[in-house]
């Protein structure tokens, strides 16, 4: 069904003259003639005034390639580019207008597609310069492989490849050489490059409807970059396969659009039509260069990957081969300003490291294999007190399961309960088999290991941050007492308050677990026995978790439950961490006096 | 109708591994842990090995919003980039794999977005990488401005300002800062931005079929960035009207959610979403700022326009508005070689030039208006034979009209001889008027200008071209003998060749002109009385278009006709102009002896 298309602009017929003044907020190094909406010419800040010292180097066309070539203007590359209606050439004025704002005793260079009216306008107005007292040089770019040879002039049109010849003369003219030899440079760069483009869908002007041209599972091939329809349809096919072809094409010995071949060294550009998106670009890159090396035989110096010259909203990519050498590369690695010109391809250095280096191992062996932990054969009184409580920690769970579950019934998904069973199952199971128990800081770790093997989703990994927070700060502890252990709880609280993002009143276990903390921390600064305190603190455990009845949810799955169903049940997190912290308490009272 | 999206990839498995394959053939200063599939992970080269000497930055989540966050690993910004699959959490291992590969003694600071996966795995890595003796801080950046406040921690999720605070986290590193300060200043970024979006289409995961949600003329508002409704579905808008909605929202003082107020410094962020044209997104930019300014009362610093996080192929925008001070700017503004940074955005001058500037005038007036201009009252002797010369030429052409037109039926559009007739009689009315006959150039001049006025198309600019060059060549002569009138004939036919592409054989008016300007130039050589060697050249003309009817055409119109259809007529173009250039011929022969 055809629809108008959605696009960002207000008026269709303003959409180059907005599109110009987004650019100026943008980059303040830019600026415009006051000319609009007929002259639309976007130059250096710092080139205009006719007293420009350089040769001055111009390209331009219809809009709708953006960020071509606007987006190219820049220290180093365009001096000014002449912008027409989409896809419309600029008149002769507007183009005249941009050559006399930069123009300066060097003279300017203009870099012209090959398009009938980009060649003639750009012409008369070259012509009416150079009766002017302007120096002034023209080069076409017709970089299109598409099309068979022996058309004429109209088969090759200018693509993508006129935006590495706007950077390879802007280049030349930045190193202060003269119009002839900028003109040169420009021209040489122009013959030896070769682009085609597909097309997976067709772009749409402002304003108007989509075309369904172009149906579900087809693709075009020797795209136009003004709509027109492509050199051929075809199904589509996964992106390697289109590569092969599109290369093959590009370096066709039988048509000899570039002179390259096998044993020559190229730069290449990967370029996006529009609405092609960043990550497809790079497949496509990843596949291109592979195919250039290995089927074509050729070394690859420089890869651009973006979108550079596009065709409004088309979907779809053109890849661009440049024969290169040292002087070519010398101007593509040339430093410039101009916004869009991609950086960080230049490869000072020749020999670029290896992409792909090995994973590092860990700074130290801190998580052991099962192998390699065993119980104690033989316990410390503090192994002995550490192995009771977990085994209560442990069983207050596995009682409480079918409470949990019917709480979590009503807040959650109801399976709370038996999650939390999995691991306190597993945490007995483990235990018995490796933990080193009279390491506390370990055992605590090798319990978070336990959980997560067997306790999926978010609560899992919550416990596994607590564990991972508590054994990192009893292992910077030379003795873990009293203090070590309150200190241990704090972190834990703290990392999955962090990471978690719940804090007190949330609704989560930290309801439980923070009052705790904050009673045994008061308790033990005020002198109590440790054992005592620790008792006290867990009845504080036991009734943050009871007060979370009355709270909204802040996190999790119960924020989606509405506010009376959250009134009939405790958080069954809540409730669980009581239980263990409570238990664990309660061991440790009946097993020492200090623990 | 719902049907599997276009995408340029292989297997839908590997989109992310193949995308960073990809980066590394673009960027040869990045690198990646080899441990794919599970370990996707983007390095700085020049920065592993684990005695990296500043703080190291490193973001990452699910995959899909390209470049973010590989394409901003570079000196400057990040260290590194975990990347999780298609919209997924890396697993804790790849993160732990990353931290391991870049921190060194100044430790790592971790910049994770607010969504519940990223934040647990993050910070679980956190803990271990701290157990191992890592230093390691974390950030965690919810700058989503779309869903109304109180709904605890899921409420604001992380996007496009993560890039900003990036930003500002690596310019700290890089100026050597410790860790504690880096996360100070991430964090402090972190609280004082905001972001909001809209989406005007669904994004498609790879290997899936197109949803249909999201209809025709329909956008939704505050969208996330993995495909999950927006907060409100709207009829589309014109730009202006959705920018001014979005400012409004993110800038409320009722959510609160920026600390922004009038009077304030702000930067901003135009982001596109995956599938928004570069032209789009400058046009929702050169919105968005002077709303900022005039109707919330903001100065804008810096304005970042492109698409730096996306979410696949999805059509939108967002925008991102972060309170600026120095501090901010001078890290926003620190260079960097992340290759999706934006260049050229920096206001290292403090004062921008306007910019719009003021059209140049011509350097100097060569182009008469029609006042200034006026037909001598005397004419010298070759002002008179000029005079005879182009009224023969004109009545010539207004002779001929039918028999172009006939010819041009056949191979054509059937109109040449009423377009020449046209300019013919343009040229006849405004030499009465006011050609200065008395000088040649500036006649031929005028010439050009009278067929362009009435001429359109391509063979109007051509002839502009012809007499603009000759204009040219003639301008620059002393005194106009024959030998003048054949370099400004040669000058005039090399322009259009090169402007319009043609050469002899092309079957076009060089087929007449080029055979002309031999003959012309071999006679006068060999010192033949020029106005002989005028009339010998003009045969040539004649026959030079005669024979264009058994040439193939090889540019214009012509070269969509059949062989067979070109065979039963000459170019009309060559005739014409073989006929203009006999009549002149034989007129200065008639006129004089030595013209």
């Amino acid at each position: 069904m055809a629809f108008e298309a959605k696009k960002l602009i207000n008026d269709p017929n303003n959409a180059v003259t907005e599109y110009i003044e987004g650019l100026m907020e943008t980059y303040p190094g830019l600026q415009y003639l006051d000319g609009f909406p007929e002259v639309k010419v976007v130059l250096r800040a710092d080139a205009a005034g006719g007293d420009y010292s350089k040769v001055a180097v111009i390209s331009g066309g219809g809009s709708g390639h953006e960020p071509a070539q606007a987006g190219y203007v820049g220290e180093g590359m365009l001096t000014a580019a002449i912008c027409g209606d989409i896809f419309a050439s600029p008149p002769v004025d507007s183009i005249l207008a941009g050559i006399r704002a930069v123009t300066g005793p060097m003279g300017c260079l203009l870099i012209v597609t090959n398009y009938t009216g980009d060649r003639l306008y750009f012409g008369l107005a070259a012509e009416q310069a150079k009766s002017e007292g302007y120096k002034v040089e023209t080069v076409i770019v017709g970089d299109d492989c598409a099309l068979p040879p022996r058309r004429g002039i109209v088969g090759r049109r200018g693509l993508a490849g006129t935006i590495l010849v706007n950077k390879i003369a802007g280049a030349a003219a930045e190193a202060g050489l003269p119009l002839s030899d900028v003109a040169a440079e420009a021209k040489r760069a122009s013959e030896l490059v070769g682009t085609m483009g597909v097309a997976l869908s067709v772009c749409t002007l402002p304003g108007q409807v989509t075309s369904d041209r172009l149906g579900p599972g087809k693709m075009e091939l020797g795209l136009g970059i003004h709509g027109e329809p492509g050199a051929a349809v075809a199904d589509f096919q996964p992106v390697d396969i289109i590569v092969s072809h599109v290369l093959k094409e590009i370096l066709s010995t039988e048509t000899g659009y570039v002179p390259i071949k096998r044993g020559n060294r190229v730069v290449v550009m990967v370029n996006g039509l529009g609405a092609t998106p960043m990550m497809e670009l790079m497949i496509t890159c990843g596949k291109v260069v592979p195919r250039l090396q290995l089927e074509h035989g050729l070394a690859v110096d420089r890869v651009y990957t973006g979108s550079f010259m596009t065709s409004l909203d088309m979907s779809g990519f053109s890849i661009t081969v440049m024969k290169s050498d040292q002087a070519i590369l010398q101007r593509l690695d040339a430093p410039t300003k101009a916004p869009h010109w991609p950086v960080a391809v230049d490869g000072t250095k020749s020999n670029r490291p290896p992409a792909k280096i090995p994973i590092p191992m860990p700074a130290s062996r801190v998580t052991k294999s099962d192998e390699s932990l065993s119980r104690p054969t033989q316990l410390t009184p503090e192994g002995h007190i550490l192995e009771v409580a977990i085994e209560a920690a442990a069983n207050a769970i596995i009682n409480i399961k079918d409470d949990l579950n019917e709480w979590d019934g009503k807040v959650g998904d109801g399976d709370c309960g038996s999650t939390m069973h999995k691991g306190a199952m597993a945490v007995l199971e483990d235990m018995k088999k490796y933990y080193p128990l009279n390491d506390a800081a370990e055992t605590i770790n090798e319990i978070g290991l336990s959980i997560k093997r067997v306790m999926g989703g978010t609560s899992g990994i919550i416990y596994l941050i607590f564990c991972k927070a508590a054994y990192a700060q009893l292992k910077a502890s030379a003795q873990v007492t009293a203090k070590e252990w309150l200190e241990a709880l704090e972190a834990a609280i703290a990392a999955v308050s962090k990471y978690g993002g719940a804090s007190a009143g949330y609704r989560t276990l930290l309801d439980a677990l923070i009052p705790a903390s904050e009673v045994l921390k008061e308790r033990l600064n005020a002198g109590d026995d440790p054992s005592a305190a620790f008792a006290l603190s867990s009845e504080a455990a036991l009734a943050g978790a009871e007060s979370t009845q009355h709270m909204q949810a802040q996190a999790g799955r119960s924020t989606y439950v509405s506010e009376e169903a959250l009134a009939t049940a405790p958080d069954p997190g809540a409730m669980a961490a009581a239980s263990w912290y409570r238990a664990v308490a309660l061991a440790v009272k009946d097993n020492c006096s200090a623990p």
